[in-house]
């Protein structure tokens, strides 16, 4: 298979080239640009000198309607101008953007301040969460690929509301992740000396991913209600973790919601139930496509703690995008992307 | 004044050190220590050569007895058995440790799992949050300094209930800490490789500070209603975030909260309370005994965010200390303990 | 005093406001700026609310020439324009930026790549390293702070040079900083993703405080030939470590290096000189004026290595143009300064 | 393939669980212990869940003399005694510590301070450099792996050592690594509060590391003059940083330095000679096995400083230990190894 890449400086791009170099079906990867076209890319990332010494091309329809794969990972609002004229071209698209994912253009346009893609983009586009949705990814065309927030928040908790044992009317989701999450331009609220040592909240009630949540809250468990997200920034590089509060309905037990989660995910490679553990961290999951799952209730508040981890760049991005491409193409999920984590 | 600390090895204590070294009232600091009597200080901890050249000394009544207040910054536990004998000794006491938080032995027993003090000491101790117990404590011969978590969330959530704005009967509150809260005493959670580049969650529902929360609602705010609580590990040294969730009562208004947060604080030096700002972190009181809270409203559930961070050697612990000795002997709150915030 | 910063914004402007907020003869702190007048400095910096929230003042000569001191902490270039017109016009001028501490114009514009200052103002800024140039600070109008590797290079080197102890001819200076030596404009080299977890070099015998310690060990310690000198960036925030490796010359000992640099620092209150110790790190004068010289000869090499730390942000910069400040005014040195390290 | 891990719990034996795991050879991985027999590995590092979910197992001969290959990746002492009985026992035995790799017993015992293991076991030892001595590695049933620090080092010195083109009797070379190379045992030099924001050295000319890089230096590039080397411990998890000084010979250029470090590592894919970058940093390798190499020449000393960096984990230890079992079973070097580096 030949795939590209388009937007390969941001971290969703390097971490796809990454992936996708060990990957035993891919072939040859294309990097495109349209603002660097002809830098040798591993002049602007010398961790790359010997592995892809190639140049960054131009974003060429001929060129790249003889791909298999397009990847695009542009910022917001890219995505939107470039990314249609390639629809239906040949090569299959999966999107790490947000452009594609909201269903209601009214939505984007108010939470994104953008303006929406057209109609008939958004009808094309399959939510690309594997373990919810792989029926649609096998034939889908054009994927939008889940957001990292949503994918940590949804994984855990749509076993528990699609089988209503916990209450989701009530929803509080405190939501954690590393910088690599607010991409590769430099700003003040990324810059090391202001960072470091620095735990930080924001986007309070306001982030883009609520309602990607939502959406999907609606439709994969029928669960209508608007949720309480909050998100902050944690001094270290990759990994989200996300923390969400529920009470439990009616005399559900601990062992019940986890029963519901191992079940859930009984047959799904990446999702992982742990249990009886103490401690649960974002390294557990450090550099590969796992999501672990964690839950706790106290029977004092009869609410249920439900924890899960994920790599925001992996999981949460590149590693996701390779897996809906593996679906597809109708190889094994994990294949390329069964990497074990860097605990250390 | 002369004084001295009891467990100066540990963290709070070499914050204690710190803080009171530059006080202007403080004559004398002597160190005390059971296990290690005669070791110069500075050999154990270089950053103190030419500042604390003494030897530790051995707990001995007579050497105390002559001090004005001794502040104890040892483990929970072993403040059981050495804080009793001192008190009426002569020396004010001042104890970092949870022994005398919680006025009911039997919940100390239960969360600390540990025996509890003598109710005749646990009755003699003052919970030495300043903002809410001032007058007690400006009386107090024994004062219980409180935990870290507690402050912070004592701190922001206590105007709020006690004024019956927020819903106290569904408080979510998620807490993070930097790693310097888990003590000086190495082990595996707070192994550099392991810890460092990890977010991680531990003591889910389960942490001591729970009871000492929930009996500070109840008696300073009428709130009788438990709490959940988590905590979690953040990748720094210093710093407490709480993040707390609630139902606002009726039409309470955001610019209510933050009002009512403003005037309970007009006069508290110590605590600010933020507005129009984006993000909030730990950064912002690094190395100082502020509080700054900032208050949140979703109009799409009605639900309030309210944010508060400390330094958790400093207002959770060290500092607040100070803060109390400051109250008993009449001086300014803020004396010794007004420098800024080391914000890079 | 009524003192101004000029270019309050950066780091150097930050922990000027944190020291001098709390020395004693300080009754004022004015900010000027070029770029933002009328900025309440608190809005731009949440972690100084309640502490200095007045606006930022344009630089008008009537306004500067009533203040007593007048610090610079503009970017190197800037303080070449703005300074010259306020030289004789009232204040003392400190100036924390790289300006005017070279001698020799073309030395500057041969390292600093921009046009020198003239040759008049040249002549009458004073090198403010207090330790060596106590004398001249004494009587000066105007102080050129040393740069932050050159102080450190320089207390550690100076003494063991000036008294024919190691060979000058080949000197290997290993410098390693925290991120803070950056500034606080964004870049790529400082965005967290890319800096944290990484350990890099740069500027490799290029670094512009190179000229800067060469001129002054030719001044103070008679020592003319080049240095070898790199510098490297640490993962952390403030910091820096200077390891030096030079041949003893003939039978020297390591005892004698250490008494020459404990002769050398009897009386300086802010250079502390280790022995008997495993392990040195710049954690031990984090937020302090100190300097931490240790000295160790490899019997089997006749080489020392000589190591010295310093808090960049203090000691390498804010910290030493106060105690040049108080040294000026006829004040004892510490004032002002005199805090303790934070060692966590 | 079938192989066995004595000592899987050290990072070591974590590192090579991590890339065996995808060794396409690889079929079957045993972890053996003496003190854990039956402990459930994944219970113990739960990052490993569904990953190596098998017990531990004694290290009984008979079990080990089926597999293919030991890896032992237990401290220095425990080696000497553990792997004799094994040699010639079946298996090839690849050591990670640092007992076999000093050919003169009394070398060892002097700057490892315990018993040296039999001449018999040292002779049979071979030096596991495998772009210096692949031959011997080739036809080697026992390896001692090379030591972090020295991969770092030999790896850029020694072709300029060899075509004496720098001055090998004066070398200085200050060496700078992350945390995980102290191993996974808990320690005040690794405790988390201690170590972040802490730039430190530590064993000043006493590095076990020496005698090992002077033995290789006088073996590979007839350089027999002793080394001045220095360690600091990083804010960091990974990464090795090697910066070294040396005189360039008579009139040899920079681009000569570069010739001659390119021809020597022309046909060595992990081995990177970089040009024409402003920056080398440690994450240019995380993760990875490759060792870069960076050199300049500064024309004002004739000194040139040499920068190589690896992943101490990968290159410095589990890495070069697959490497190393690659190239004794006739397979391509970069077999189950050829892995990217996380940049971010």
């Amino acid at each position: 298979m030949k795939v590209g890449i388009i937007g390969a400086s941001g971290y969703g791009g390097l971490e796809l080239i990454r992936l996708l170099h060990n990957h035993p079906e891919i072939e040859k990867i294309d990097l495109f640009t349209s603002s660097e076209v002809g830098t040798i890319f591993s002049e602007k990332y010398p961790h790359l000198v010997n592995i892809h010494d190639q140049p960054m091309h131009e974003i060429a329809q001929d060129h790249i309607s003889k791909l298999d794969t397009v990847f695009f990972s542009t910022p917001a609002g890219v995505t939107t101008s470039l990314l249609p004229p390639l629809v239906g071209a040949g090569p299959k698209l999966i999107d790490l953007a947000g452009d594609f994912r909201l269903k209601d253009p009214a939505l984007y346009e108010q939470w994104y301040q953008k303006d929406a893609p057209a109609n008939e983009f958004l009808e094309k586009s399959v939510y690309g969460l594997p373990e919810w949705n792989k029926k649609a990814i096998q034939e889908a065309e054009f994927i939008a690929n889940p957001g990292c927030y949503p994918t940590a928040v949804l994984l855990s908790l749509l076993p528990l509301l699609k089988n209503k044992l916990i209450d989701g009317s009530q929803l509080v989701i405190d939501a954690k992740s590393g910088v690599s999450g607010a991409g590769n331009k430099p700003s003040q609220a990324t810059h090391f000396s202001e960072t470091n040592e620095n735990f930080s909240i924001y986007k309070i009630h306001q982030h883009q991913h609520i309602p990607e949540i939502e959406q999907a809250m609606n439709l994969f468990a029928d669960q209508p209600d608007p949720i309480t997200f909050t998100t902050h920034l944690v001094p270290m590089t990759r990994g989200i973790m996300a923390t969400s509060y529920a009470k439990v309905n009616g005399q559900v037990t601990e062992q019940q919601l986890v029963d519901c989660l191992k079940e859930t995910y009984e047959n799904h490679p990446f999702v992982r139930v742990l249990t009886d553990i103490q401690k649960i961290g974002t390294k557990q999951v450090y550099g590969s496509n796992y999501c672990d799952i964690h839950v706790k209730v106290d029977p004092r508040t009869n609410r249920a703690t439900i924890i899960s981890v994920i790599d925001n760049v992996v999981k949460g991005a590149a590693g996701q995008a390779i897996q809906n491409m593996n679906i597809q193409y109708g190889l094994d999920e994990t294949t390329g992307i069964a990497n074990i984590p860097l605990f250390i």
